[in-house]
């Protein structure tokens, strides 16, 4: 039985590869987590226990996915960053964000009871997440991103909990501590939780303020790599100007030899992926790890 | 802090609804599972528990979206079809795939454990899945796609338990079983079964000759609705050519009032999730249950 | 000198084939046509000169591309159609488009000098056209599209035709005559043109009232070919049907041969383009002429 | 009689913004000019009255759309770039490609009797013109696109200059000269050139050669503005850093005020446009008019 007479349906599959030279900037959400939250009871306004499943999935889809060269989670949601360079999947759409929803998905699921012992999950109730591909032209613009991203963290975690330290803390319903807070701008909210509760907002978990960003470190071990350690004088303005040249260049990748590209991505699978809980939103983080916005280390180690 | 500097960043943000009023189809495939099958011992040809697992993770599937209204699996991957009258998610791309996907998924893992006791999942080496929606204008391509995967299945399993027969029972090297089979035709590899084995393909089972369709059907004590029972009346001329109406008409749900939507919503909620591993390629299959097709019972209970 | 360092740059260029089966509409429209009309100085409401022109670049653009089967048009736009079995130029969305705007001006720019003697054209005002093309799944939505265009063209033309009446013949200032129309229905603006003006809307030109459609129509010397007359038994409900299944089988000249298909582009060429001014929303000018949305002929002069 | 029953057909319109903050270049082709040239019998190897007719209509385009930065043309193609701050039309794929086919079009029939005279144009025999858009994320790539339709040019202008010279000069049949020009590369050309007919290549015409850049520049009374000059000092390092900085910013004419944008926009329409001759592979073309990449004159003559 030859499978030619059906095979003309196989033409209505339309490409949906992203634009080449750009980030790729792959976002996913938690679905319907309000009620989920609920269900499973997490704690407010922040629950470590959740926030450590996500870092933990994220990491193994870092590690997975050695094209990523940075992710940034804040509560529910995700964004895993592909750097302009990247060919992974022939940089096919519903490719790049399946692979990441179905991993993510997978490693959550799989050590949910580590993180929650006591609150084992009941079917159908199961956590899942949808997500969605994003390309940015320039390194600008992927950074604007994040920035956008953190500046959201700090909003709602702010909000959040002074809003749950009023209700939680001080007894006030739902409502009257959403009323109140209507209007309110930053400094009304840092106002609140240090006259009524005695709560200085800086000294709050830096993880809960900035969300966690991941990205690629080489350890002391392997010499010879930018990859290692955080070098100060790569944060110069030399180094930034040769990073800048480097993801500004055509099509790095299709450059390279097909063995660069292999010591490349082996390089990438053995650096440890750091979860980090700092500002990404000034230059600093950047300037300090080069590599993340170059796309490679400087040096690779069998040059050394 | 206001986050209206970085905001600019969702213009890059590109729609991506599916064409109205066409049928659409996510499928799903495992990611390296030649690897996986291979780690966690599958049975060859085809291991039941992992179909089991499939099938059970694909009825999740369908029971959290009650617009999809058919669903096709064989080996590793799966079909999932919304209706061209789906509003679901306002029909965009990715929300639907990366949903699916990622249920899927969950279920998957989470119900790993009951179809494989004796092999538990060993982190990293988790399944996952990816997937991609097609959309097909008319009900002809829907159901010559749907061949297509059946027509599919059926060659993939008959040179499968011709090649593990000839292997597992024959004792030949795989090089040897893949070398004879070069360029035979089905009756020479049922040949070889019946010839040398005494296998007489026919009797293999169903589930792996036809593969898995999923469908909604209502049990008996829901009187008054199509979905209930299989008519053989309902499969007429006349009844075909009301579904065809139906499925062409231009925009049906646009034109159903809000409570008759939610009333057709909650009857696919109740109806039960069939499994069943039959012929979908003659016409009988879909004249017996016109409202697959349809998209619709033909009486709702309210109107009985 | 080679080109090749510089080649990547091809890689950017994104597919735009259009979903295989479906309708192709593209439709044109006057850029800046109001600024047009004023220098050089329609008449108002309607200019049978400027309506002339239009159809006579419209009828060059069919001639041009056989694969078009029917044309709407109506004031400075125009609606082409291909058939869902069209596989001109791969599909492609840019390619079709662009190919017929351009040689819809070519032709309109080509023939003003002769619908416009007294007005030669001057430059840079000159005019031009942009379009769209938009896909559409079945026969239904492709009729209910042209449906839409036709009763655009009467509401439009009932409104331009009372107001400039008012205008023109009662006296009044623009502003007045748009205040007095705003929020009538047909039966006021139709009881204006009557009571006051003596006019009776429905003895108004039927190009005005009903847009202009072209169709191919093969004259009668050219006998066994269905294209020949309009038949009033052709328009019964059997044939009707069978039009329909044409029109919904999957791919039907991927399935036709070759020479086939040389053959039925030739009888389009020959087939004259018909201008007319019809009603096309009810059934019967698509029942008289089945070949438009089926697509084919019935019977190919060779086979009779 | 209202529209609203079939009104739904507009949701079959697809969104094609294209991705912001890039370039967007769009490049024209002319249809089936082997057969035009031959029937108007164009000059071989190069027809100075068809490429002016060309450039003709190419400013014109220019002038009509300020938007535009540069463009440039070699035979019957012609590439028009918009600046990556560009949001004409909301950057809508389709309607800027028809604009520029349809405005190119519409110069090219109207001006040629000016530069044929002798040989008009006879319908349906008209030259028409197809394109397309393609988004490019950096300077970079812009650069390398317009590098390679450059060497295009020159490939494709040595060849065609022996080739003819062969056949017209030689007294070779085409099959001959082509055989002979097989494999050779453009050290053999040149010597074929210079040994047999005596002609240096490098003395052809430059509009052979380089093909025609076009670009604005304001003239030397408009004193204060970069646009006006061809600046040595321009071009040295730190303008062109500031001028990437420009184009790398995120959203340059989103953060510019709307009197601004007007300015500038006004500037632009009174600016010349430059028909040219050069080398635009090269750094220097561009470093000597740093507004073709930045989008903007350094100093507005009102800010003077």
């Amino acid at each position: 039985m030859a499978n030619s007479k059906y095979e003309y349906v196989k033409a209505f599959e339309q490409p949906d590869v992203l634009l080449p030279n750009t980030w790729i900037v792959v976002r996913i959400d938690g679905r319907g987590f309000h009620k989920l939250t609920d269900r499973y009871a997490f704690k407010k306004p922040n629950d470590r226990r959740a926030l450590d499943l996500m870092n933990a999935a994220a990491v193994e889809v870092m590690k997975d996915l050695p094209d990523l060269c940075i992710a940034y989670g804040v509560s529910d949601e995700y964004s895993f960053v592909f750097h302009p360079s990247c060919q992974l999947f022939e940089r096919r759409n519903a490719k790049l964000v399946t692979t990441i929803v179905s991993t993510f998905t997978a490693h959550y699921i799989y050590q949910w009871g580590t993180h929650f012992p006591e609150t084992p999950l009941e079917s159908p109730y199961l956590p899942s997440f949808d997500g969605r591909a994003v390309v940015y032209p320039t390194a600008r613009n992927l950074r604007d991103y994040m920035s956008w991203r953190q500046v959201d963290c700090h909003i709602n975690n702010l909000y959040n909990t002074t809003f749950w330290t009023m209700v939680l803390q001080g007894g006030m319903s739902n409502t009257d501590a959403e009323q109140e807070l209507k209007g309110t701008v930053s400094s009304d909210k840092n106002e609140i939780l240090f006259k009524r509760f005695g709560i200085n907002y800086n000294n709050e978990e830096e993880v809960y303020k900035k969300g966690s960003v991941l990205y690629r470190q080489v350890n002391s071990s392997l010499a010879g790599c930018n990859y290692q350690l955080e070098d100060a004088k790569a944060g110069s303005l030399e180094s930034k100007a040769a990073a800048d040249e480097e993801s500004s260049s055509p099509m790095p990748d299709s450059k390279m030899s097909r063995s660069q590209q292999d010591k490349l991505k082996k390089l990438r699978r053995k650096a440890q992926v750091v979860v980090d809980h700092v500002d990404i939103i000034k230059d600093e983080f950047w300037e300090r790890r080069p590599w993340i916005l170059s796309g490679k280390p400087g040096t690779l180690p069998a040059d050394a």
